[in-house]
Parts: C-alpha cells; structure tokens; sequence
C-alpha cells in the first residue's frame, strides 16, 4: 500500500500524510540517512527519541554491503536493522557517478564508470570489483531489500555541466523510469520518478513534464545540491514544484541546510533527505534555534547551559554545552553520539514546527521568526 | 559516609554491601571504566541499562583534561557528566607510569618521569607540558573530582622488575599514603590504600602488613596485570587477601578476564575495573557464556541469533550476529556501542550470578559451571 493525501496548504507550502505498509509519514518530512543499514552513530532507540517516520537506506551501498545474500537470508532490510518504520531506498544513481568522480582515498579503491543505454558499469569503492546495474537489476536489489519507497537507476551528472550531457542525462533517465516501471516489485513498494536537468530551466521542466506523463507513485528532484550556487536549488525546484500534479509527494534529494529546507517546502516539496545533521554532528557542528556552532570551540569551556535552550533532545536535557566540547576534545565516541542525537531531533522539530504552521495557515510568519532567529546560521 | 558490610560468605569468597554518599554497591562488583568521564561508546542511559553500581574515573586524564578549572566550574565530576551514582577514581600513579613507558605515538606527546620523594614529574601525553604530582597535590585533585572513592598516589613499577626497585617502590607507596591520609579530603570520601610489590611473595607481605597497619577504608591490589604470567596474579592475589581484615572491601585494580574475576572472587577480591570489557567492544570481540568471539569472523555473516543467547542486554534483545558483524564490518560507530552495551551487561550479569552463589554458599558450584560453560575462553 502506498497513499499520499494533501491536507492543506499555506502558499506553496503543502501539509499532507504518506501512508505505506509501515506507517504513516507527515509531510513536509525530513528522513535521515542510513546509508549502509544504521544511522550514523546512533542506535535505533537513539533514533527512534529524535522523532522520525521514516529513514533512509542507499542500495548502491547495501548491494555492495552487507550483500543480496544476507538481505535475502534475513528477509530485508527491515528485519537485518530491525527497523518497523517505513524506509526509502535511493537506487545508486547518485553514489555510482558521484564516487566515481571521488579521488582514490586511503583504503578504498577508485571507482570508474562505463556507462551505456543498458545500464552502468562500475567499480566498487571497496574491494576494485566490477558491478553492472541496470534499472531492471536495480528493482530487483530493492525487491530483496524491501524498501517501502524505491527509487528508479538515473542519470546524475556532475555540476556544472554542459547542456549537451545534461539533455542525454534527462532522455537517458526517462528510457530507464520506463523500463523500471516495467519491473515488478513488491506490492507494497511505492516507485518514484526522479527528474534531472542539471541547472538548465529548459531541461528541468522537459524532466519534470516527461516523468510526469509515466504517472508514478511520488516525484523527486535530483542532481541538486551537488555543488551548484543556491539560487539555482530554489530555482530548480520552483520550476519542477510547478509542474509536478498537487496528489503526488514531491522530494527533494539530498537538500539540505534548515534555511534550505525552509525555502524548498516554500516551494511545494514535501521530502526532504540529507547527511547535514549526521556528519556534521560527528565533526561537532551543532544546529540550534540560533543558528550553527562548533561545539570544539574554546568558548564553550565552561558552559553549562545546553545546546540549545528550546530542545527537548536527550542530549540537551542532560548535557551541557561544557561536557560536549570536553567530549569532542577528549575524542570520545559518545559526543559523536550525543551531537547525532541533538541533530537529529533539531531537524525533526523543525519539521514539526513547518507543519504546524502549514496547519495554522501561518507557514510566512513561521519562516519569518525562523530567520529572525537562526539568522545566517553563524549563531551563538 | 562510607561503610562496608560483609553480609556472607562462601569459602573465600565474599558477599558485601559498600554505602556511599551516591548510593549503595553490591559486591563483589565489576566497575566500569570511564577514564575521562564517559565510558566509551556509550552514553549514560546506555550505560545505566547494563546496570553498573559505580564507574570509574582517572585523576591523571581528568586532571589534563578537561581540567581543574572546569571540574571546579562544574561542581565536581558527577555534575559535570550528569551521573548520579558512585565513583571511584584512580590517583594517576599507575598511568603517570606507563605512559611514561609507550612509545611516542601519532599526535601524542612522550612523557617523561623523574620521581623523587617529594612526587612525581611528568610530561602530559598530550602537549608535552611539564607537570608535578604530590600525594597531598592528588588528594586536592580528587577533592575537586568529588569521587566517594579516592586513591592515593602510588609508585606503580613494570613487570619484570628487580628486587631492589620493587621494595624501593613499596617503600615509597607506603611514605605517601601516610601523608595522603594526612590531607584533608571530602567529608563522603573514602581513601584506600594501594598494596604493591610486584611478584615478590614477601615484598606484596610487607606492602600489605604496613598498608593495613594505617587503617584506610578499604584495600587494593595494585601493579598487577601488568604483563606478568597469571599465576602470579592468582598467587599475589592469595597472599594479599590473607593478610587485610575481613572488615574491609578488597579492590583488585585493572583485573581483568572472566576467568581473573572468578578466580580473584574465589580468593577474596570485592571489587575489580578493566578496560577489557569496553575496549574488547571496540575491537569487535565479544564475550558470551560460551567464551569469546570475534564477531568479525565470515561465519557470522548470515547468522540471526544473539550475541549470546542467555544475554537480557538491549543489543542481544533486539540485533543478530549477522548485523553486528555488517555494522563492524561497514566500520558503522553504532556497532561498537551495541557491542559495548553487550560486554558491559555480561560483565555486570556475571558478577550478579557470582553474587547469587555466595549468597546460596555455592560459589564453587558457580565456579564449576561457569567453566563448564566458558571454556578457555575461546567458545562459540
């Protein structure tokens, strides 16, 4: 089963309900990033405090690791993490072209693509192994997986880029949604289309309206927040939210900051994924209500105010912005741990407090005590 | 306040209580290690589900880091970490030793050792900076900590050692326990004293006539575990306890395996700390009723029991072996804390059973089956 109802609406800002086998989801949502079967740093209960409705998984990664094998043996993703809440699972698009561009780091091997009408070839960042996906293969992986929202094998140039690549990246991604859609899956997995066009208004709105036309379950926005200057994100996305039917979620891949997300639901998206709060938490860059800090910072010594005065986090309910600076000082794994945490929470609240204000009719005078203020980011 | 009771025993083996300002500890106990105010890899509910009675800390690191000046700030190291329940903290005289020792590593300052009878001169292993140890200047250093068991500065020497370095060593210890116990300390305080001399039979006597002599609140064994075969550990072990009053508690300092403890329990220990638990974790190695196991290893790789069946910690009741081997596997943080989670229930678990024997005036039934079970250590 997968459902999306819209609920009301403040400008362009939608409030809406996703449900799926696994529970319900309350747009606009941020879903945290799981990447190989575990949120970074945190256990599931650890998790499941910060308040989210649905996580992310990545198939590139869980292809490669733990394996179809193991995923098959357990029965999916859901019972290997033992995770009861809905999961989305990117398709691998996005990590094969972006870790082929990564240079070769200490320990993992360069990656390389060959990319052809079938499908794409590449090297594994771990072991130098070659792997073929095709949009059919990538199905079939998130069939094993079991994921509630998959997503189909596309095209995701570099930024910048030329108009050329980006038209062949938008054609060949509407040729490989079509032969994904083809694919059976699972009868409660919801297949989203994902729209590219690099920064090209042109080739956005040719996407958005070619993978409109193949009626899927949901629509992402993808290629973004790859490098590009901000402008082109908002504009980007206003030029696909205008197209994309109001009865479809819309999600906006990998974006991003909290003023980010704040202009993106602005603009009509309702899902929202991102690394922000998790690694950055893990280099000990805190989100508060007034703004970013960098917890290492000698200033917060001997601080014994929380976080963030408005959070309700575990960690901010019994620590203070001394003990974690100490913690990150001292390279101890539970600041990792305790700032995931804060972050996590940071984000799911501020999703509470969009929808909310979406509820009240009153998204504009949120956004505007929003910024009033997290002002730049740069805060306290 | 401090106070011991000796509610039983079976065979040498000894049932007590210890009440302290923070709360009341059940022995004999296995204390945790929280070298610089965080048990590693967990945070502090974690930590309470595997339900410890005390933690420890350690004078020397926290001395360094993060400092008197915000330990002062803070009230003390129980409100500066937020744990409400006792703590022991170790004087720095065994790590101003053997980090003296280690090679210089990455990042890390060599430290150096010039001891006199006046105390100790050490260079940080952080910054290199030169520092100067008394006894009566690591009482102070533990008054500000506000630990409710405190240990006096001790002179800890390497295994081997001669004869001739051992007593000198002794002799010193003793010296500065006189004039430990002659600073003023907090009222809710406990001091021990620490018994040394290596694996000299009649030097570990002297140490322990001499210690007892000054009627300190409890008792340690230190300098063992230090790289010296086991039979010495189990031998130095027998010598001391036959020798300290029956009314005091008896802390075997840094021990050790499993078996250390059951076999220490059997000749009389109350207390143990080690690293072993938290640091095994990190590394992957496990331990189960059946022995260890190194939950890297292939053969875990589709396996959906628990780390160990007989387990009631949150990582056995809720993850497989095939995950927490993908989680190390995927050098997933989250993995290390649901193996520390893990070792640190086992390690409280046994001593829960170890307590219900000598309770039951069975400890050598205990004995019988835990071996039985256990192994060498090397199980499933």
């Amino acid at each position: 089963m997968f459902e999306f109802e819209l609920l009301g609406k403040s400008g362009n800002a939608r409030l809406g309900i996703i449900k799926t086998k696994h529970g319900k989801i309350e747009t606009p949502i941020f879903m945290p990033v799981g990447t190989q079967g575990a949120v970074k740093a945190v256990t599931k209960d650890q998790l499941l405090s910060t308040k989210p409705q649905i996580i992310l998984g990545n198939t590139y990664h869980l292809y490669l690791r733990p394996g179809l094998d193991v995923l098959k043996k357990f029965g999916g993703l859901h019972k290997f993490i033992n995770w009861d809440l809905p999961i989305l699972t990117d398709s691998g698009g996005f990590q094969v072209f972006s870790l082929a561009k990564e240079k070769n780091v200490k320990g993992k091997h360069k990656t390389e693509v060959i990319l052809t009408d079938e499908g794409v070839k590449f090297k594994s960042h771990l072991d130098g192994s070659w792997h073929f996906f095709t949009p059919e293969f990538v199905i079939e992986i998130q069939k094993i997986i079991g994921s509630d929202i998959i997503m189909p094998l596309d095209v995701c140039p570099p930024y910048p880029v030329s108009h050329g690549t980006a038209k062949d990246a938008v054609d060949k991604t509407i040729r490989w949604l079509v032969r994904s859609k083809n694919t059976e899956r699972l009868e409660h997995q919801a297949l989203f289309g994902i729209i590219q066009g690099s920064t090209y208004q042109d080739l956005r709105k040719e996407s958005a309206l070619k993978t409109v036309e193949l009626e899927l379950d949901g629509y992402a926005i993808g290629g973004l927040s790859v490098g590009e200057p901000t402008t082109f994100l908002y504009e980007m996305t206003e030029v696909v939210t205008d197209i994309i039917d109001e009865d479809k979620p819309r999600y906006l891949m990998g974006v991003g900051t909290p003023e980010n997300i704040v202009e993106c639901v602005d603009r009509g998206v309702d899902m929202f994924d991102c690394v922000m709060p998790t690694r950055n938490a893990r280099n000990g860059t805190l989100f508060t209500t007034y703004g970013r800090l960098n917890i290492k910072a000698a200033k917060y010594k001997l601080s014994e105010d929380p976080i963030d005065p408005e959070c309700d986090c575990y960690t901010c309910k019994n620590f203070s912005r001394g003990y974690l600076r100490h913690l990150f000082n001292a390279e101890e794994i539970t600041g990792m741990t305790l700032a995931t945490i804060h972050n996590l929470r940071f984000y799911s609240k501020l999703m509470e407090n969009i929808r909310i204000s979406i509820k009240n009719n009153d998204f504009q005078k949120f956004k505007y005590n929003f910024y009033k203020k997290y002002g730049n980011g740069n805060g306290s």
